[in-house]
């Protein structure tokens, strides 16, 4: 199973290629940065973004593309604007077929450091320790795409009975006082 | 000049097709909508409105692209998904190596109808009259696409003395009392 992480932006868009198989612990492929010019029209970096995803799917051949959601905003416009940098990265992953799995940050702490309100040094040093390398990834971007792609395996990984247990309905058997 | 205007939405994205020339009238070539559907996955819904797009260019050869900015919200959620339809349609203009313009909706009122406040029936009456159609392209959206392409050329074709005037520094000649 090869998943490629994607941490989206305007300006810097983080991505981590990271496999993964039953039993064996996950192992990182490549990540990386797209870093766009600022000076340059918002048009012309959403190509940069497009171009530079596509190029990945074709390189690596992922089964899963696993972004952040950006649905919560402290910036209406920064925000907005992210949605179209998401929106040519979704659209790369549609063209080539690709499972697509979407988490809110606090889904990918939990899921890396085990809880959702952790730091960005924390899931930093898991992503490092969960993937065996001696320091987390540089910069921060390409450590949370390679974030997302861990996120995607740790859930995938959670045990059966888990999963079984929260969607069994609850017994309403009354108990005797 | 041929240009074509999108309104951009997930669900609908209005277009129109209008060619303007020197002391011509301008003239509708081709309106519509690319409409998805709300069951599908968002990322498939991209795929449907950057081929519909792509497809509009490549058909037209328009040399402007005209569309509706979205920097302004009243549910936020609603805004950033919007921006993602947005990020697949100026994906498409820019690697069709289209000129953009992009207007907020006031603008686009104030181009065609004078004021930028006007009700959209104000602007379906003067998308008609602009256009000499019996009636307003139906639906709204497909007539908020030309709108946007009339305000590309309504702008496009103000006299160069008024945008002077515009540029030109206040005077602070002192009054006498």
């Amino acid at each position: 199973m090869i998943v490629l992480g994607i941490d989206p932006g305007t300006a810097v868009t983080g991505y981590g290629v990271v496999v993964g198989e039953r039993m064996v612990p996950p192992r990182l492929v490549e990540c990386g940065i797209i870093r766009t010019r600022p000076r340059d029209s918002l048009a012309s970096r959403l190509q940069e973004i497009h171009a530079g995803i596509a190029e990945l799917i074709q390189r690596h051949c992922p089964h899963v593309l696993a972004i952040e959601d950006v649905f919560y905003a402290r910036n209406v416009r920064t925000t907005v604007v992210l949605g179209h940098a998401r929106g040519v990265i979704l659209l790369a992953a549609a063209n080539a077929r690709l499972e697509i799995a979407e988490y809110p940050p606090a889904e990918i702490k939990k899921a890396v450091v085990g809880t959702g309100g952790a730091t960005k040094e924390q899931v930093q040093f898991m992503v490092a320790r969960l993937l065996r390398l001696k320091t987390a990834p540089e910069p921060a971007d390409a450590s949370d795409g390679v974030a997302a792609a861990l996120a995607y395996l740790m859930i995938a990984a959670l045990p059966r009975i888990d999963r079984e247990m929260d969607a069994r309905p609850a017994r309403t058997v009354p108990l005797r006082r």
